[in-house]
């Protein structure tokens, strides 16, 4: 049978997965305290529908910094897909494409960008940038990207140093193995390691904005204040995210975190959020309370471990199909019916 | 030895039936958050009891809609009742009579009204009623309604989709077995299958207002604006309920929802609530914040399940006396005497 | 070894009770939400104390009603002590008097108050009183309660029909055995039944008032508008309780409703409280907010079941350690330098 | 492997130990309310991190008293370390010493003030005091405290009598082995008991304040009057603590009472903190709110029973590592970056 939720798919993931794998997948930093807020303040957040208003043919997509999503789901960036499955990115992003939706890929692909937008054909993808010090380098990736056809820039801001994972180090875990790399930091004929830099700075990020004229997506805002200084330093989105709590443990779920920020930016650009989504009423509470479009990390992950392509299809298409049903349900035509009166503390 | 509470009526009903029949009725939609939260958040409300006011002869009956009920629990509409017993709703028509209250016959009822008031002898019956796309076959359906002498028509707002319920996917139910069907649907020499319509508007309840002369309860209210546009639409009483957690996973608890909707219609019309009751004192704790009466659906499902019409009757009759058990305790001679001082949130 | 808490006084009772009165004495109404209610509100109390206040010797001792006890403690009413000891009232009376605290004979006492009081030799004693609907009788045993020096009649509000505690039901537990009875309710040559009377109201104290010089204190108040009422009536004293969780299910727990009900009476009268009283803290608490003392119920019981009269007196023993440990941590003298900014709620 | 957290250093340690060492360590007053809700109360509040700060260098030691630590972690005083190592309070010393931060020596240690010190070899001691009823005692203590090169004194406020621990009573635990013996307690040829003093007062901190030139840290401050007291009476700190829950059971956690406290003192000394901080993230939260550096008991313990000298260097590294972890992920380059908008209480 096929999983009738997304916990199913993660449970058929682990099953297929090595362990060490799994864990690097599943685990969060420190004791994962901000992994399971991000899902549980969903839970806490009740959805009052509206009833008798007709709701015919829905619309349930979004337009992003230009870039059409057939639903407000995005696939997030995330590394190393080629330990879940030997088509790795290329699966996803072939899933991501039939599914109209726009993948995020990762700078830590196991299959270069290139190759990605090959396989998939006609999809949108964007591009996630770990800004590299050495800012040539750092060039050349833009430049792969904007030439593979990414419609934006995914620049993360949350990471000046790696997350301490717990399970990965217990597992020893601390390299791909020998058959694979991060095919995107190829730079002539060696692969160069992904470097963090705790130096990163909005410096950085107006040099990035001269170096491109791709749309830059912030990833990784938390603070109030960071999202203001993101509409100041140019940024056309921010994605409020805590790294799915891989990198910082402690930080609140980004749901809870979301209004404040929302509020903060005023319209001034879209804003994104990623962490805890697992089921299409999280996506609606979301919507409902300000974020453009939501995206989905680990149960991509689930699906491609599961079942490759189609397994990313089957968790993008259960979500797709649970946003419409919950959207019809609370009466909704179109995710931009959804308003912050319809969500509530119910606990 | 006879179960000493609704929770034991349940215990009882699961050990005699199918496991899939067990979780089509006790089951409920996506992770079933608002099933679980309907009853915990009775749990955290307080009762506040007075003292020493000489309480005598009890006057636990309420009149709804012009219909006498001996106590202010009503039969929640539920389908399917010959999957608990082999005669259905004629048995939970004959308890509820003999309660001296009032059955909400559910549309999809598996013994045509007809039938069941035939059953009830002169107990009160109220008709559920899924509003048809073919309005035609929807007037057909009232009229039969009416003439079996229902005194109510009870509409549902909250389904114009059906509720995904895992459980009910994992077993494969998906329809009755060959020797039942929705006896209310029976058109000509065919049955008709329910239709869900995500179309239902306020302007189709302003047609059926216009069809039948019944009062017209709107069931599945649960945003204060919808309660305000009920009483704009000449609704006789809206219900406060979220399908006890089988349709939009994440609503609110109903006695949460309660009190903003009491205060929204402001005395214009009588609300009722279903959801979570489980316990006597569960009734006054809604009635106190200001529902005319309740409604109870899987309780009366297990009593039908454990042991037919005098499991229905230990059932209602277990309600009924603890309702008069805890107004006792409570100082009140009458539920008309409770008021929300008498309510805190007690944690 | 001798028990180190409260807790364990429980786990050597139980070890020795009959299961069925075990459940008897332990179990509480409905789904005994009051009952652990009124342990867990004490726990959500947090105690902030004063330092470096050279506290010397301590004063634990209170007057109440002109009784004096040496600690805030008394020993609350409970039916049916020869159930848990031969000696039974008698065993518990002694340990009381040698703890120099007042014990509140129950009405339902297993030993006349007359032998109760002969036991104690000297130590205060007050009465327990269900008002019976034959006020001619009930005057002869408040007759018989002050003959035998009873210092005050403590008159139970909260029970105008007796709380459904579903343990005894299940044992079928609804009589003493043969060779028990409620000594207080001989009338001539039989043994009357206890009657509640749900129509005792206000005028009837009124006529108890009338009816002895002896103060009374009403017992079972946790409404505010009862405590004003209390005051207007005449009553001596109040003790907010719930019955430790024995009559009305979902009542606050005593400790949460404690501070309004100080409010309200204003300190017209002496407020007392019981229920969930479990440790020395939990003492302190109560007296911070407002209570002249508390009393405790199971935990006395479990002393008497686990060892008779030594039992009873280890229980005390250990609360008075407790309050005078707790006393002089908190850098209090005395009872009386506890105010509710010692108390916070910590969660 | 070794740990990788603490947590997993208490492990480690609770292998080794004698479990009635384990427990006397482990272990707190009453219910371990207060000792749990240290804990947990980090827990509850959540970390919002800054980003894109170019935080390059980072700057973690703090200056307290005029003593320089290399990072805001303290040892806090605790006794008896020759229970967990045969090295006893040197290993601890020299772990201090190298991790080139502040140990606050107990008064009850197993090695003598002058022998810790010579192992320290130049690393940062303070003394904790017992101010003893025998004040010219208490003079010859502080004397030899000076001698040693103590930086401070740390007097603790919360121990008029000492806490009641049913862990240590259950194993009959209530001395040193033969062995052993208070080394700061000996006065002449004979080891003098430690007398806790109920009639400790503010007067006696005056004369201890005549008494040395050393500064004075008030220990064991939880309420915010007796904050502003200590600073009255010439206080050079104050360490907010509860003792680590083994003296009143029912205070909150300090971190909860930290912000109250600071905005009391308003600045005019700096406020230490110890209790529950178990992370690097705990100590970031709790220098937002204001506390100029935390103290760590029994994570130390857990270090020099699990790996002697080595692992307390094990536990103080990791902290290390944590806090400038943290302190990155935070874009903060200093701890005086931290600020109390950074803290959310997120649930």
């Amino acid at each position: 049978m096929d999983p009738l939720s997304l916990r199913e798919f993660e449970a058929a993931a682990r099953a297929r997965l090595e362990p060490a794998y799994y864990d690097y997948f599943a685990g969060g930093a420190g004791d994962e305290v901000t992994m399971r807020a991000n899902e549980a303040a969903f839970g806490r957040l009740g959805l009052v529908p509206r009833v008798l208003r007709g709701v015919g043919k829905l619309q349930t997509g979004v337009t992003l910094l230009g870039c059409r999503a057939a639903m407000p789901v995005l696939v997030a960036p995330t590394a190393f897909h080629r330990l879940a499955d030997p088509d790795g990115e290329r699966a996803t992003a072939r899933a991501a494409a039939a599914a109209e939706t726009i993948m995020i890929v990762s700078m830590a692909a196991t299959v270069a960008i290139e190759e990605v937008a090959a396989a998939a054909a006609g999809g949108e993808l964007w591009f996630q940038l770990y800004v590299q010090p050495d800012l040539a380098f750092t060039e050349r990736i833009v430049r792969r990207a904007e030439a593979a056809g990414s419609g934006a820039l995914v620049v993360t801001a949350d990471s000046p140093v790696l997350g301490r994972r717990e399970r990965e180090l217990r597992h020893g875990f601390d390299d791909l193995p020998d058959h694979l790399c991060c095919e995107n930091l190829r730079d002539g004929d060696r692969v160069r390691p992904i470097v963090l830099w705790p130096e990163l700075s909005w410096e950085h990020l107006a040099a990035l904005r001269d170096m491109t004229a791709l749309p830059i997506v912030l990833k990784g805002v938390t603070h109030p204040a960071d999202a203001r200084l993101a509409v100041k330093h140019g940024a056309s989105a921010i994605m409020v995210s805590n790294h799915g709590g891989r990198q910082l443990d402690g930080v609140p779920a980004t749901i809870d975190l979301l209004p404040e920020i929302v509020a903060e930016v005023g319209g001034a650009l879209p804003v994104l959020l990623d962490g805890g989504v697992r089921r299409g009423t999280d996506v609606l509470k979301a919507l409902a309370l300000g974020a453009a479009a939501v995206a989905v990390g680990r149960p991509v992950l689930w699906g491609l471990a599961a079942d490759g392509e189609r397994g990313v299809s089957g968790v993008l298409g259960l979500l797709r199909a649970e946003v419409e049903h919950a959207l019809t349900l609370c009466g909704c035509a179109s995710v931009l019916d959804l308003e912050p009166g319809m969500v509530r503390r119910s606990c």
